[in-house]
């Protein structure tokens, strides 16, 4: 018997989920987390080669593969702002994924569509208002993604702590919280701000199943607090592992440099970052809570770490509420 | 019976802690909170006139006037960036308060002094390196304020999600958590994340005892989650609730506007904002979660629904756990 609404709805044990990470999130990673009780996501771009090849048919190959690595739930994660959303979300209706999850769009487009093939759908929202609508369209969860998030931010840069509580008032569907995520203590503050459940994307990051370079895992390992910084704050929101580039170019934003200029600096380097752990002219996305992560692990190390340890953070917790007989 | 480490070291009954407010925390206010078991603080600029006045003998008469309204101890803030800092201190020594919580500088400056005379000490810290400093230099605990806290931020962005974890990890010393507190949920989560106790300032900025304008008290009830922002991001990194003047600010930065420019818009509005109410050319320091606020209420009235609501917090948080007879 499990009562928790979000693992009912996904049929998974534990409600956690990975996040999709561009390049890297892969079949053997999300059947390792989809083994180990969560729910393991696969992305169109995972381990493509430097030549591009083709997103659409490589998520079929990554769904195919992870169906033969677990019998558990598979998720994708859908970016709706590429011109191949479509593509994607055929894919996985045509695959028979469990759960389709869609960032960087509208959450209008697909979810009838991926619905009626039996598939929950869960939004990424970074905002009341992305929330309310997301629900509004039939989305069966919202993924609330904080500014400490990997990657691509909301413009408005609400935190972890500030979004999930309002939008968990705002919704009445499953709320999961992303951002900021790594071990039991952020696992159980997150379920006390109102989530049902959360996603973690540079924890699983630092796994041995994932394909990001081991140079790029070693500099998670050993970022201190400080270890990511915000560019495109003029094209967009993201969050970066600090790199050469990254200072190189926060250097061109300081000085003026024009949008044009920025965007040389910027594109094109992600892969390189991810990939081929190229921590001077690479970009990786990476969530600000990198400081907290101190080694490499299995998917499964990750989530049976924090599950072990809940009784002892929340006997702390009591402790610390032990103030007096009553509150 | 207290077990709350923060709340032997103080000596107060809840670790609940009230943010020093540049123009608002006055003896009203911090005597609403001490009575209601927190820890109220004063500061120099407390309620002055637009013709300035003296803080220092400012500080002084609401030190006096909050120890006559209660028995229970009260607090200070320093801001030890200004010229008078000294003198503040001295005052608070002069005085008697309790505790006395710096910001802003180099907590190395009057620690030794305030704590000779049986003063606590606090400081306000933004990342590990700066919390390590200040329990080096002997400072009794640490308040770790995150990026969602209205007025000045660390320069690194670290949101209290991120930061009360890593700080919790880096000191043996107390850790108040800051930023993005409202409610029993912020409150426990912060506790989850590894604190002792939290501080609050605009919660307490939204209560009847407080001197901030009524109009300025109805903009936090009314604000949605993305009702502030980050001006000065070139000058320091201050969040404020949205105002004519921060949406002019904005526009000013976007188009390059020099620093001269820049202050030009900003400097000398914050007792406009905060005391007069002027919400087309003032300012207001402000935190993020003044979405979640939608009342105005006593100070008590903050601390008693935040106590009160611990167990329905805990039992909601025990039923999502509910995952399946062991985790």
């Amino acid at each position: 018997m499990n009562n928790n609404r979000l693992c009912q709805m996904l049929g998974i044990r534990y409600p956690i989920i990975a996040g999709g990470m561009n390049w890297v999130s892969n079949a053997e990673l999300a059947a390792g987390v989809s083994n180990a009780g969560g729910l393991g996501v696969v992305v169109p771009s995972a381990g493509l080669p430097p030549s591009g090849g083709d997103p659409v048919e490589n998520l079929r190959q990554h769904i195919r593969k992870a169906k033969q690595l677990t019998d558990k739930p598979i998720g994708v994660n859908i970016p709706l702002d590429r011109k191949a959303a479509k593509s994607y979300a055929e894919v996985a209706v045509a695959e028979g994924v469990s759960v389709a999850i869609g960032s960087a769009g509208n959450p209008a487009l697909y979810t009838g569509m991926l619905k009626n093939a039996g598939i929950k759908v869960l939004h990424v929202v970074a905002s009341v208002k992305h929330a309310r609508h997301a629900e509004a369209v039939g989305v069966d969860a919202v993924v609330a993604e904080g500014y400490e998030a990997g990657g691509h931010n909301g413009l408005d840069e609400l935190t972890t702590f500030v979004l999930v509580p309002q939008v968990a008032d705002a919704v009445k569907i499953p709320v999961v919280a992303a951002g900021g995520i790594a071990d039991v203590r952020g696992f159980l503050a997150a379920l006390l701000l109102g989530a049902d459940g959360v996603q973690m994307g540079t924890r699983f990051l630092a796994t041995t199943e994932c394909i990001a370079h081991q140079k790029l895992k070693e500099a998670v390992v050993n970022a201190p607090d400080t270890g990511t910084v915000i560019v495109m704050r003029k094209l967009g929101v993201t969050r970066s592992i600090k790199t050469g580039m990254t200072q190189k170019y926060l250097e061109a934003e300081a000085k003026g440099a024009s949008i044009e200029e920025l965007k040389a600096l910027r594109y094109g380097r992600a892969r390189m970052g991810l990939l081929e752990g190229d921590m001077e002219e690479g970009d990786a996305s990476c969530g600000a809570i990198a400081g907290l992560i101190k080694d490499i692990v299995s998917a499964e190390g990750v989530i049976n770490r924090i599950m072990g340890d809940i009784p002892q953070a929340l006997n702390k917790l009591n402790g610390k509420l032990n103030i007096g007989g009553k509150y």
